[in-house]
């Protein structure tokens, strides 16, 4: 993987109905852009959800395209009527929507010739021009075009293909974060808080998470940054404040 | 509740690092869409998440505010530095941010008046001309400002705030679904779908989402529509077409 010294910013596109709807509840955002972090550096700044309708797909791709380093789209690339996300692409980019070879080649081994039919078939066409993204799982590749990179909603054949996008991407700093839980209420430290990432504005993030837990409540601050020893300064400072005040570490 | 004949699309904002960047796992999206379509007959469209930045939350609100009927915002309202929401939409409307008289006197009933510090005050402050948005849970309330409608992040305070939206919104006609699981994979039954869906393209979508459980794989066919009696004409016919071919029904 080649290498960025500035943060990667990407978004991600989930197409489906059925996630809209609230039928399906999505599990591929917070996997992808955990593993994009940890193996690439890359940050998710962006998520849109979208229903299988080609010209919200279209406007959709066109847009995050340009705003964004890369684009992980998910869902409508099976075989059925409703998906329709390679064919809403190829018309984003007006580019062919026709059979990839090597995906046709891979489909029709995977299946046989005499088992191959035309909703299997349908599973190999894309824009002209695509690369694939291979499928360990159930065969079907995702394919790249430009900057969009298009994945399956189905959250175990997508998390199987995930390394098979590597060689697809620029490696950027990796993002570290570190939650310190406290028992305690988000009001009686927001003016600590707000004081620290007041100082730490430049290059740390500062979060403030209320949890309820067994009965219990707390707060979990979550610092995120790419300089890892900026955290550590700062997570030794918000320590020495929290004990001067006799605010306990919350024990899970 | 006022009642539309014609469907109302609304949208979903989410406005959190903690979601974008996988640490969290949204649940709000999936009950909202639920909680809207029962209650109110309203389908949500399209779902933004963002992150804890003015300038994109300003820009988001003003966007999705023309596209859509209504506007459900979740996270960045309570007393922390993070929680910009509030602000960022008294910027986007360029309407004063202060105190709302009712919700400083809500909260100031609820904490008493000596446990009522700088960061609690905080959560009274509105875009002027906000109404509010109960919150049996927690006292701090959402509020309503045009057609943006603002909720807290905390699921289980979201989902006790909700009935207190109904008095804003216009009702709009029920979406039915009936899914049919088919112990079938979707290749299979794809040419079979698409006439379905061609014939009753003007008021049934029909989506097909495979599924894997205990080592068995399926097919779950999602019939959805505003015409109740369609859907059950539609899947009839389905039903009828699947025990020709001698597919069964997937008894889980």
């Amino acid at each position: 993987m080649k290498k960025a010294k500035k943060k990667i910013n990407t978004a991600i596109l989930i197409i489906g109905n059925e996630i809209l709807s609230g039928r399906t509840q999505d599990l591929n955002v917070s996997f992808i852009s955990n593993w994009l972090n940890i193996n690439c550096g890359i940050s998710v700044s962006e998520v849109r959800i979208i229903p299988d309708i080609q010209k919200k797909i279209i406007s959709n791709v066109l847009n995050l395209s340009k705003k964004f380093k890369y684009v992980f789209t998910t869902g409508g690339i099976g075989p059925t009527h409703d998906d329709i996300t390679a064919l809403s692409i190829a018309r984003a980019f007006k580019v062919k929507y026709d059979y990839n070879a090597e995906a046709y080649a891979i489909l029709e081994k995977y299946y046989g010739k005499k088992e191959f039919n035309l909703a299997r078939k349908k599973m190999a066409k894309m824009p002209a021009g695509s690369k694939l993204i291979y499928n360990p799982s159930s065969a079907a590749p995702g394919f790249k075009i430009k900057n969009i990179l298009c994945l399956p909603g189905v959250p175990s054949i997508l998390k199987s293909m995930m390394p098979n996008l590597k060689n697809y991407l620029i490696k950027g700093p990796l993002t570290y974060s570190r939650t310190i839980s406290l028992t305690t209420y988000e009001s009686h430290i927001a003016n600590i808080l707000d004081k620290l990432q007041g100082k730490y504005s430049s290059n740390i993030e500062i979060g403030s998470y209320p949890f309820f837990r067994l009965g219990k409540v707390g707060v979990s601050v979550v610092l995120r940054s790419i300089n890892n020893s900026a955290i550590k300064k700062c997570e030794k400072e918000l320590l020495n404040i929290i004990k001067k005040i006799k605010i306990k570490i919350y024990k899970a």
